[in-house]
């Protein structure tokens, strides 16, 4: 079995999520550099596995620290290694959660020697990426319980163990379904321009010998309305309080055209993933990515020379199209500024 | 200027659509069975193109038949002929009104000497080619007057020069509101997966002098949701008498989406292409290609080895989503099923 993300005595290894389904490859990262160039590049990606990544990232940077460094230089450097691994990507705010998280350690961890800062900040990263297998692991039994028949579902992008510290959140749930002895089939939106869809959600669910449709994302709508779909799962990589939730782009269209279809619309995320500051989605930052993610597929040019593109690369979808929030504290129905709250005890 | 078909002396030249917009490469069809591989394999494409190839397939297959071949074979090899550029493709109605014209005009010409019958054949396969220019022209002159101020549009597939004889039906509107002094601008959906909005519609809108961005399909939605659209319009495949709008696979979600965003949505299309056989668009046969389409793209393999795909090449609008449907002979506004039928003096 793969291991999308692992702390190492030799340094973060990760699954290169660029190059699946075709080769499995794995790169080792002893820089902290790498790790901030690893997330932009989307060797790793996927909302809660990016917070694994960041904080992994903040340990490592501080574990190459020379024992003699002063305590003010220590400071100066944990600074640097924070901004520049929050610079990485803008709209999933796990990332910005788990440098948080790193920050408080650091914070409790003032006045200790060096050596014991460095390896209480690794155990903090590693506890991280433990407590976010096992957040999906909860969050996959609280959406079982919604599935008690057999389901058809329609997943978009991949917020599957690829995505996480390795369970999964959207596919956490579908694997949870087919688990419980459900027959469970997944029409899987390609995902473009990416194609995580196409090569990451197709891979984990052939190795989870769940029975598994590509379709391209423009063809949601027709399998929807042909009535084959009974619910659409995504993940999230920011909730507003509100529920408003900013995913990959098309989740939106995707959301759209199940509730013009009556088809149930989940979104399954780790709490970590509501950002309680923001009222409603539309403060959520819209990472804009390089347009030749557009234009060319692994270095085929698909448009004409010169032509512009656009490349946003995610969509806020308004709550009122989300049918339940599957959280692993449980799940949150409307009105998900009552509800969201509620779970996490504000 | 690029031709997208043209019947010559040596045979049926054609643009190969295939190889757009990287190679700009003629083929020369002599036999009516390598017309027939054309369209199936997309070589041409677009209704009313396809409509003009199988008209000029019937009469490249009639024009080889030996002078000396007794009447009844040469009835028999009309049928034999008709038949199977009629199965070539199932959506696009222009490719059966087509035949259906030819099939007139060689009754008209029974008992006439063979030469005479090819002659005429020719001279009607070249005349339905003729029409369908000027009847996209006036499409365009009817289109325009809709559109009184500058517009950014959005489009879905090809609906231009090579998908007509080739002026264009959407984008004839787009190109005579742009010929009108107005200021245009264009958002093209790459149109998965044969990608002809990325590959066709970026290249002839590129030639117009038309500012244009690609976005893949799932961008759609967060473009209009941003604002940034006036209009969307595209061409149709095959029109029920009420309106429903067969087209490329995808068009049913943008009109969804812009009717959430209070978007007005056109379908532009001769009235060729209403078939009011069809009351609803229910009847429409859908077209599965090859899920090879979806796993590769010119040879590269997107998805894991074995992994399963669905190919739908259309879906339906239903006509509530249609704002009006622009023809060569005015624009339709709902209720379709009466101003349709008064257009066509039914």
């Amino acid at each position: 079995m793969y291991k999308t993300i692992e702390w190492t005595d030799e340094g973060i290894v990760m699954i290169d999520q660029r190059v699946l389904p075709l080769e499995e490859k794995y790169v080792c990262l002893t820089h902290y550099q790498e790790v901030a160039a690893a997330i932009r590049e989307m060797v790793i990606r996927g909302a809660p596995a990016i917070g694994v990544a960041a904080a992994m990232g903040v340990a490592l940077g501080m574990k190459r620290l020379p024992p003699e460094t002063p305590p003010a230089e220590v400071t100066g450097a944990f600074g640097r290694i924070c901004g520049e691994l929050a610079a990485t990507r803008p709209t999933a705010v796990n990332l910005f959660w788990a440098i948080r998280r790193m920050q408080q350690k650091f914070d409790e961890l003032t006045g200790e020697p060096l050596p014991a800062q460095q390896a209480g900040l690794i155990a903090e990263a590693c506890r991280i990426h433990e407590e976010d297998i096992a957040a999906n692991r909860r969050l996959g039994e609280y959406g079982r319980a919604l599935f008690t028949a057999d389901t058809t579902f329609l997943t978009h992008c991949n917020a599957g163990g690829l995505a996480t510290g390795g369970y999964g959140t959207a596919l956490g749930v579908i694997r949870a379904v087919h688990e419980s002895g459900r027959k469970v089939a997944v029409f899987a939106d390609e995902t473009r321009p990416f194609l995580q869809g196409a090569r990451l959600t197709a891979w984990e669910l052939q190795q989870l010998n769940i029975p598994t449709t590509v379709i391209t994302d423009n063809m949601a709508g027709h399998i929807m309305a042909q009535g084959k779909i009974d619910a659409v799962v995504v993940g999230a990589d920011r909730i507003a309080a509100n529920g408003d939730t900013a995913n990959k782009i098309g989740t939106m269209m995707v959301a759209v055209l199940a509730a013009t279809c009556q088809v149930p619309f989940y979104v399954a995320a780790p709490l970590s993933t509501v950002d309680f500051e923001l009222a409603e989605g539309r403060g959520i930052p819209i990472e804009q990515r390089d347009p030749r993610e557009v234009t060319h597929i692994r270095g085929l040019q698909l448009t004409p020379d010169g032509v512009s593109a656009a490349n946003p690369a995610f969509d806020v979808t308004p709550h009122p199209y989300i049918t339940a929030i599957i959280t692993d504290r449980g799940v949150a129905f409307p009105p998900f500024n009552e509800t969201l709250a509620r779970l996490a005890g504000r």
